[in-house]
């Protein structure tokens, strides 16, 4: 298994590690310090030796930090959190209800006479501290760089380091050299005028240099940091034991962590450094050196989030060979799943040792989302021993999962019925899939992002007064991140849809208590098929994802007929596709059944 | 007639200015002086006095600027002007494609070595200049404020200011005292802690102190800027010959216009000034005095966007009567434009008589846009005795007018048919009404923008391949700017929509050398009425404008259900409201007219 069910924190034990790190700030005369979830690389997964903040206060979701004062220690959780952090942390934290309460603000209300804040420069971004340093500056209260405090309490115990193992990705994969890639990074630093640019997050090294590594659950990633230089030479810094026997070329050289910051300062400016996911330490050390800094996007992520052809022909594969695990989990799920029996955790473990059966999995893409009944409705819902509830007959039953192949990353949201369900159920159902159908079909000009596209797939809930509080998709990596940007499908996505683009398209609908719909393809852009009354160049999306969507729950009156239509080509599609695979996998009875739940409309 | 159809400037005038403005440029040391076509303000109408871009170069349109080197004079111009700008100047002037071609990087190109520009402080916006110094630094290309060289050569020729009175504008219209509006404003400059917020906008200020003027063509506004203390004293600086007999309170004082920069130099800081819109030459004088100057939004804007509801009762009101003289209008252009006989120029001089004869007209909103057949895809088209085409059979005419009344502000576009005309062109109709009526039926919850609606309205187009090359709407003052911000309905708009925001819904369509499609009614933003299945608050919009959609030119096969019930309903409220209006006003052959006209599809 790639996921664990028991609870990893104790509440109790966060009281004496509270107590322990309050007097070591006192000792450093500190007022207090910060303790965010993130490690150097901002990524959604961090190695156990930077679980800091499940250390410190046992929460243990994805994201949220902890401001630790000498009266009051808050622990910021967003929405999906507020009932978990309850259960989490001990009675000497206080749960702070976040974005709405303000990091800054929350500061300033508890530090009436001022101080000084202590923070690990490494674990917070450029953006992050200048943010709050404007915010809290005139009121008296200085943020201080210093060594973690947390780490200096933790000790020895604290696991040590991921030693995971970097391996080449192949090039009939990636579809392009790292050379070649490397090449496309510097002609825009030269562009630009840049002399370096200082790269941060694994996924972009990795990529970058087609390779991969296992420092992380669910993220292939080898953690580095790197240095690309105007002239061609990039330094890697990282831990040379895990490159070892990889040829990455005379232009790449591996060198210790400890090597980073000596040779930040060495560089000649300007260097460019993305202030949305550097850590500050890098300001630092560049501004201590006196080299100029010039803020831009990571230079990786564009050019890495279009696939390359390769790259989308493996990921297509990989959704080809997901479907044939979703096709039998789904039918298995509807012989077994006939109330009282089976709970949350049955059906975790059967996904994905569907998904192993093809023996190409190589993880999950994350901890599988398995929510039945009102569970369904907690979106980030992650089920543990404790929680791990029935699947009862007239409920809905969530399953968002996805696997993690070499040749591609999946993401897969199915909502099913248990038995017979209620109408208001159906009815939101039809209203969820009506807005996933408007992006499938969505034709859009150059220019477009995914600000403007998010609005077609509310706007059938919108128009019942019904919405769901998430983004409608995220960008997808290519045996890399199953979150990747810079593209979003979502109000706050600003970066226009470019060809090759993986998006995930899925809209949801919550009812606090009762039940939890989402539905969710992987699409990724292309550039639209010219029809007789095409006037224009349009952009529009292909599908990756092929797996039935449940028929039952659909009321199919409440379908326009071009949504009909959509509806009946694609399960003709998923059924051309998966059930041959089925077929010759000697999974008959599932072929049969998936005949039926792809029959039209 | 608000409207003139005559040639403002002629080509061969602008090549002796040309060299005479060269003269003193060289005389004056400065390698070139940039002549944009806006005025202190900002806004979209100036005065003959500042008609500066037009009198040197003869190019007439609503924006563009021209850039005088010795060697090359560019005049730059957006999309809409590629055609007109070359029949209006001399060879002496180069057309530049603006803004695909920047500015900045034009300057680079033609001024190889370097050298000093000269530009006039008050006609640019410091985020303007910010943005070009920032650009051509770099390149040895540095920008001096200076005198402005056009005002130099025009001379004694050149019109004096606009003197027009400033009048009080009717508390009972404006529905909030002006001391009430101040009174909001200053305590967003409390909270931020700000010592004065300087106003340049003359639409702020008019609104601020519920007064409006007589300067400008089609915005009644008295112009000024204005400085609002922290303190609530507020000093407006103009020519205080206009204000006499005017009581304004206590707490305001009219000043001359030359005791403006002295006034800036005594700010106690913070000074709240808006980049996108103040004059660089107030950051000149504010920092000349050394005073902390703090960007942000001009504060009246978002006020100023939330109607109140005695605004948006006036504005109602306005639409009615609009809608009596517009039924008057479609009726005689039914009746009339047969064939052959009638021109733009002739439609555009009945619609204004119609509104005239309200006996309530105080202006029109904007030039009238009538185009017929091809001049129709002419998006921001403006007929002219040399342009003047004939209404012929088989084509569509678009005309897009509206009238300024004392107690709200129109606008309104219709397209009608002339005859029967074809099926390309009523297809096309179609999915715009479709795209406006998305618009119009559109929920939506709080937080949503412009950008994120958008999309609604250009979906059937888009699923076509085809689309349209303007936003889908603008905000709407009332007895104010016809288009004001700052929410938008288009890609660019940020600003979430809230409760009395007033907006255009005007998608389009548009076949260059053939036809043009545009449909537009006024809307407001209502907290939407909740329905048996509403499970959250939504915002929506409600209708301002009355006038029926031409019947003959919707394809009803093409509408959703949903759609004909929207327009069907439309057009039941049309019929009610003006209906009655007409009989009382004897336009009984109208009110017939518009019984068909409004029939249900």
């Amino acid at each position: 298994m790639f996921q664990s069910f028991s609870a990893t924190t104790r509440p109790e034990d966060g009281i004496g590690r509270l107590a322990d790190l309050r007097a070591h700030l006192g000792s450093q005369g500190l007022d207090g310090f910060l303790v965010p979830r993130a490690d150097a690389h901002q990524g959604e997964y961090v190695a156990p030796c930077d679980e800091r903040l499940a250390w410190l206060t046992g929460f243990t979701g994805s994201a949220g930090f902890a401001a630790i004062l000498p009266d009051i220690a808050g622990v910021f959780v967003d929405g999906r959190y507020r009932v978990q952090v309850k259960a989490q942390v001990a009675d000497a934290f206080t749960p702070v209800d976040w974005p709405e309460v303000k990091l800054g603000d929350w500061l300033i209300e508890h530090m009436p006479g001022g101080g000084e804040i202590g923070f690990d420069p490494w674990l917070h971004t450029i953006d992050e501290i200048a943010r709050l340093e404007a915010k809290v500056g005139p009121h008296q209260i200085s943020l201080a760089p210093v060594d973690n405090a947390v780490d200096t309490i933790w000790g020895e115990v604290r696991p040590g380091r991921p030693e995971g193992a970097a391996s080449p990705y192949p090039e009939a994969l990636a579809g392009v050299s790292s050379a070649d890639k490397r090449a496309e990074v510097l002609s825009v630093l030269r562009e630009n005028g840049q002399g370096a640019v200082v790269l941060t997050l694994p996924d972009s090294i990795n990529w970058l240099l087609n390779i991969r590594g296992a420092d992380l659950a669910h993220l292939p990633v080898v953690q580095a940091f790197a240095i690309l230089d105007a002239s061609g030479a990039m330094a890697v810094f990282s831990d040379p034991e895990k490159f070892q026997g990889l040829d990455l070329g005379p232009d790449v050289k591996i060198v210790p962590w400890d090597a980073f910051e000596p040779a930040l300062a060495e560089l000649k400016g300007p260097v460019r450094v993305d202030p949305a996911t550097c850590p500050d330490a890098v300001r630092w050390a560049l501004d201590g050196a006196g080299t100029q800094i010039v803020k831009g996007a990571d230079p990786c992520l564009l050019p890495k989030a279009r696939k390359s052809p390769a790259e989308l022909a493996g990921s297509a594969e990989a959704h080809l060979r997901d479907g044939v695990a979703m096709a039998r989990f789904l039918h298995w799920f509807d012989e077994t799943a006939t109330g009282g029996t089976l709970t949350e955790i049955d059906v975790v473990k059967r996904l994905e040792a569907f998904r192993a059966d093809s023996g190409a999995l190589r993880d999950i893409s994350f901890d599988t989302i398995a929510g039945a009944g009102p569970n369904g409705a907690i979106v980030h819902y992650r089920v543990t021993e404790e929680t791990n509830a029935p699947v009862l007959m007239g409920q809905l039953f969530l399953i968002d999962s996805g696997g993690q192949y070499e040749d591609g990353t999946t993401d897969i949201t199915r909502t099913l019925p248990v038995g017979e369900v209620g109408t208001e159920e159906k009815t939101c159902f039809t209203l969820v899939l009506k807005g996933m159908i408007a992006i499938h079909r969505a034709r859009f000009p150059k220019g477009v992002s995914g600000a403007h596209l998010d609005a077609l797939a509310r706007a059938p809930l919108w128009a019942t007064g019904r919405d769901y509080d998430h983004g409608t998709g995220h960008g997808v990596g290519v045996y890399l991140s199953v979150h990747e940007g810079p593209q979003r499908l979502a109000r706050t996505g600003q970066v226009p849809f470019e060809p090759g683009m993986i998006l995930s398209n899925e809209p949801g609908y919550y009812r606090e208590g009762a039940f939890g719909i989402r539905i969710e393809n992987l699409i990724y852009v292309v550039e639209a098929p010219e029809g007789a009354d095409t006037h224009r160049d349009m952009l529009g999306f292909e599908t990756l994802t092929f797996a039935p969507i449940d028929r039952r729950l659909i009321v199919a009156e409440m379908l326009a007929p071009e949504e009909r239509d959509w509806l009946n080509a694609y399960h003709a599609e998923v059924l051309k596709k998966i059930g041959p695979r089925l077929e010759d996998g000697g999974f008959s009875a599932t072929a049969t059944w998936l005949r039926d739940a792809c029959a039209p409309i």
